[in-house]
């Protein structure tokens, strides 16, 4: 049997995401489970298993010649462990090993989230090309990954291009992983919010107090809300130019909410699907 | 003619210095001229070729088989020029081509002075057997190079790790670079001193305002001498813990006159030479 696919396993704070990809990079069969996030480490490895049950059930799992997981942070991709930050039943949990052995002794590859989206970036997507790029998620949480030298660069642990816990502000509000004015404690969608709040921005009547309400206030000309976006952008600049100081990038390709927010376009971005493209990331090359 | 030696260029703003180096790292020549660096671009390239004179006329010369320099920065390795900002009369100087010219066709190899002093780090210093480094010099100003993954990340331009221009306070003091709150701009020497009379300092009878006076200062106890060099502290510190994030690094390595301050040792430290080990650079393993 020829092993012409790929199978991929996505697990997230919210949700444990799976699939089935062919040689270009389609999508021919996908399974998803919420996380059971909150619960212990078995509970949240049973929602792994029945993702993984869903895709060893299709007839085309024969055909799965490896598996790569891309894994909320941090990871260490030598030990084949992860400590999601919002997964607290996971700390050191050897995933690598528990997959394995779910799906019949299949290789297994682990990164970290950023990390496999800028793989994918660079494969199929906005950093096409280019030789030396950061690709970014900007949503809940900050994240990305490196590609050096036209090779993904996950480093030893898997877990490098972590822009989100880098400090920008060395004087900044304590971040939850040690630090100071880290770019996630500036630039990420909740962040955002709670600074909007913090000085002195007030929801509308549904009481709606989230990042897209906040946006919504800042297309509408409240110049709080526009003044926390704009703080976000600065850090996020900050931190893209400290990357290209540090490690010469020529594109930085920025995916997330807020990136599409930030092109002024409220339509949902259509999911990546095998007959339509991936959703438009913004891109800047210099 | 066996070609065992290696002809060496260090290009700065305040000396230029040559050497014919073996294979085991050993200095077998020296040559040395002060940087013309107010006058114009020619002038300085007449210093450059005063030293690659002194070299060629030595009998060892022709067991060169290349030559390789280090140049204040920002460089550019893919066209082979230079614009120190310090040598404001090169500017995408054509060094590579001069200096080829100079020595008769010898291969040139440039990339920037951070990045070859982690070359040597790497190869000689702190830094050996160390898969991931950064290797850093604070002084005057403050560079940087990356040894990823076994070898040397020079970036397409040569540039990496400048680490000295990432900025950690993004509502700090602006930086002659465009941005603000840049690790060189509260790390350096000059700035480490300007800060302290900037917050009250005065300096003593001889009435030195030198970086060296305030690290007198704070030995003494100075609260606002010692507050300058801690914040130059968190600032290194911060700069150091980005690039760990973003590429895993597992040792920095930090040279350069405040590093050896650091150590509180007021002994100038012995220059390099053939028959002594490099200046202790201070490290730090994770």
């Amino acid at each position: 049997m020829h092993t012409d696919l790929v199978a991929a396993l996505d697990i997230g704070g919210t949700k444990i995401a799976g699939a089935l990809v062919d040689g270009q990079g389609r999508i021919l069969v996908r399974a998803q489970r919420p996380t059971p996030a909150r619960e212990n480490g078995e509970t949240v490895m049973r929602a792994v298993e029945a993702v993984l049950g869903e895709l060893t059930a299709s007839p085309l799992w024969q055909r799965a010649g490896a598996l790569g997981i891309g894994s909320a942070g941090p990871v260490d991709a030598s030990a084949g462990t992860v400590s999601p930050v919002n997964v607290p039943g996971w700390r050191d949990y050897p995933l690598v090993a528990r997959v394995r052995e779910a799906t019949g002794g299949l290789p297994v590859e682990l990164i970290g989230d950023g990390v496999a989206i800028t793989a994918a970036e660079h494969w199929q997507g906005a950093a096409r090309g280019h030789d030396n790029a950061l690709c970014m998620v900007v949503s809940t949480g900050v994240g990305g990954g490196l590609v050096l030298g036209g090779r993904l660069h996950p480093g030893p642990t898997g877990n490098s291009g972590h822009i989100g816990h880098i400090s920008v502000d060395l004087d900044g509000d304590l971040c939850p992983c040690g630090s100071r004015g880290c770019v996630e404690r500036i630039a990420s969608g909740p962040n955002i919010a709670r600074r909007a709040l913090d000085d002195g921005w007030s929801p509308g009547p549904d009481g709606d107090t989230s990042a897209a309400a906040v946006a919504a206030a800042a297309r509408a000309g409240d110049t709080v809300a526009v003044a926390s976006f704009e703080r976000a952008a600065r850090a996020l600049a900050a931190g893209i130019a400290a990357t290209a100081t540090l490690v010469e990038i020529d594109i930085a390709v920025i995916g997330g909410v807020w990136a599409r927010r930030a092109k002024s376009s409220s339509r949902p971005c259509a999911r990546p699907s095998p007959s339509t493209p991936p959703c438009p990331s913004s891109s800047a090359s210099r």
